[in-house]
């Protein structure tokens, strides 16, 4: 007897840095002293206020289902936080709460693309977005993104690429794993670019908050946005929520009704005590404390950047945002599974090989997660490590 | 400037209910007396050990991802709860935690279906099921079934419609809409022919627990269960827990790696707090208080029963399990979303269309749920408004 798996989940890619993650607590068990910079999530527990008022919530017996589509008051108090903090004017009509942002990317992509359509998006990038467009039987059209780009998409870019099989192109900024930005002017002529061509521009702005030596910007602050822009969001970095799964998209009015259908049928409604909790995240005096962690960050970027440059290594690129930094070891391999293995192995330094986030140039480049505080340490066991290589 | 939405997303159908749900809302708001039956969400909050067990986890900063598999120590309790409440042995490797059993759903045809390939089912039957298969461009072949075989598919229509293109077959026991059950001894001969074939047989289990006059059962209790058998569950119904989004699924061996692959991509992970919670829910304590609530809801279906019964209505089947009576209206009406629409604008009884739930006699069926504690007072209402049919 064989009972089959399909041909598409078959071929899913698990993500390596839960295998390295998975390493890295059996050698903990072991006695093993780890440093972690494998994890894309903050090390800070979710702010005190959101437990606060979930428990609030529960206690008034606030646990039923919410409307698909998401709480009403949190709908409303979210378009008034992009009003506040991005000056981007939103209606909370377009504002749909998701069970975590990837619930969001699944449902946004599951409502436009057919089978045998494309969607562009850069090598390296969050790897769930080229499986969402494999199980929904569409194509990657993946375009390799040096430094010389700050590893990002670009208007030329998409002038080189385009082809009239592209239903959506997608980026981020702050991108996963690189942490770095596009500039607001590139991002509104990729917007316009593609509105010509009657193709969707998805904008990841998971990270945003987190920037540095910078105010944070939303591609919604723009007047007059053309229809096709779709953008990503989530209480699970800036807002410090992960474990809650919360997250949200803003879409064009007729995109609504069918991310409501759809949502009915993929998860009914997001959790609603993380509900609750996100609109305590939202008032003054947490955003005050999301201020101070985000300040924690950048100290750690620049401890970081700099602990890399004493200890000799190049850098190609400074991350201007989220956690990751995404670093170049061509010099010392072309396996970066074998690398980060070895590492882990030898100097009990967890980060995650680039191959989570692309083919071509993910055999030679890493991530380092500066979501731990034992910057200088790693940077030191690192820099014995390597030795080895020269 | 067109931005078009995919072909399938175009066609996936909305929940009726949730139409029905937002005009009692509105008809309420305009200060209407309405009776709720159209939802399928117990009227009780969730039990107050899983609030305290979620709001402790939160205090020691329990708030960041859990594995994608689920809590290592929700699995193992889990598998402890099959033991002592089902006499099932299951091992706590097979147990996947998912954001709801609308994930584990998604998660488990996702892994199994291929384009083209059809999955048989009842009609009527819980309407995401059909869904799931439109977004996987597989195919449903839907069963007609009748108060003959209490709405419920047989091994005798397996052995009828069974053909190589089916790759599984969905059951559920206790049925939404139906609340009518497949007897043990019937469900292992499905199973069994099933895996003679190459095909899966999935049976939702979310309703189990809430049964009347005979104890909790689950396929999983039989010995020697062939490895085509995947059980769906959830910590909404029986549990009362709708809003925090947890649910899981049973799987043979060889599905767990996939699940996981999937589950990686698809949410990450279910939402951590929830499974904190859930692991309260399953103490002793808690199961007392459960079994009281199990006890008020066979109380309210005898109720509903008995006043349909003295009303003069026909009813073709008494529901054995969940919170729902399916009701055959086909003397008043073959437009059922029409019926429902009236006795909700004339009475305030809100009740849900047959057509959510099927075709075939979706037109001349509707389904109460009595998850409202005036039973009696509804039954009066619609005896009244009936009247003008007769």
């Amino acid at each position: 007897m064989t009972f089959a798996i399909s041909k598409t989940a078959s071929q899913i890619a698990p993500f390596r840095v839960m295998k390295i993650l998975a390493q890295a607590k059996a050698l903990q068990a072991q006695g093993r002293d780890i440093i972690h910079m494998e994890i894309g999530e903050p090390d800070f527990a979710s702010p005190s206020c959101v437990h606060q008022a979930a428990q609030n919530a529960a206690e008034q017996g606030l646990t039923h289902y919410t409307a698909t589509l998401g709480l009403p008051a949190l709908r409303e108090k979210l378009a008034q936080f992009y009003d506040g903090f991005y000056h981007a004017k939103v209606n909370a009509e377009q504002l749909v709460i998701t069970p975590g942002s990837s619930s969001a990317l699944q449902l946004v992509l599951t409502a436009i693309l057919n089978p045998g359509e494309q969607v562009l998006m850069a090598d390296p990038t969050y790897p769930c977005n080229r499986q969402f467009v494999h199980l929904l039987h569409g194509e990657v059209y993946s375009v390799p993104v040096t430094a010389d780009s700050q590893y990002q998409l670009t208007l030329d870019h998409l002038k080189q690429h385009w082809n009239p099989q592209i239903k959506a192109v997608m980026v981020a900024s702050p991108a996963n794993p690189t942490g770095t930005l596009i500039e607001q002017a590139e991002l509104l002529k990729m917007a316009q670019f593609l509105a010509q061509r009657d193709t969707y521009f998805i904008v990841d702005e998971i990270y945003q908050g987190l920037v540095y030596e910078r105010p944070a910007e939303s591609i919604l602050a723009h007047q007059n946005l053309p229809q096709n822009v779709v953008v990503i969001n989530s209480f699970s970095k800036f807002f410090g929520m992960t474990g809650w799964r919360l997250g949200w998209c803003v879409v064009p009015e007729h995109l609504i009704d069918v991310l409501d259908r759809l949502g009915q049928n993929l998860y009914l409604s997001a959790p609603t005590l993380s509900q609750y909790g996100a609109l305590a995240v939202l008032e003054s005096d947490a955003l005050t404390e999301l201020e101070q962690r985000r300040q924690i960050f950048q100290q750690r970027r620049n401890r970081l950047y700099a602990a890399m440059q004493s200890a000799g290594f190049t850098l190609k690129t400074l991350p201007q945002g989220a956690f990751y930094l995404y670093w170049d070891v061509s010099e010392y391999t072309q396996d970066s599974e074998r690398f980060c293995a070895a590492l882990l192995q030898q100097t009990g330094v967890a980060i995650t090989p680039g191959t989570d986030f692309g083919k071509e140039a993910g055999k030679s480049h890493v991530r380092l997660a500066y979501t731990n505080d034992r910057i200088e340490e790693a940077v030191q066991r690192i820099q014995g490590f390597v030795e080895q290589y020269r």
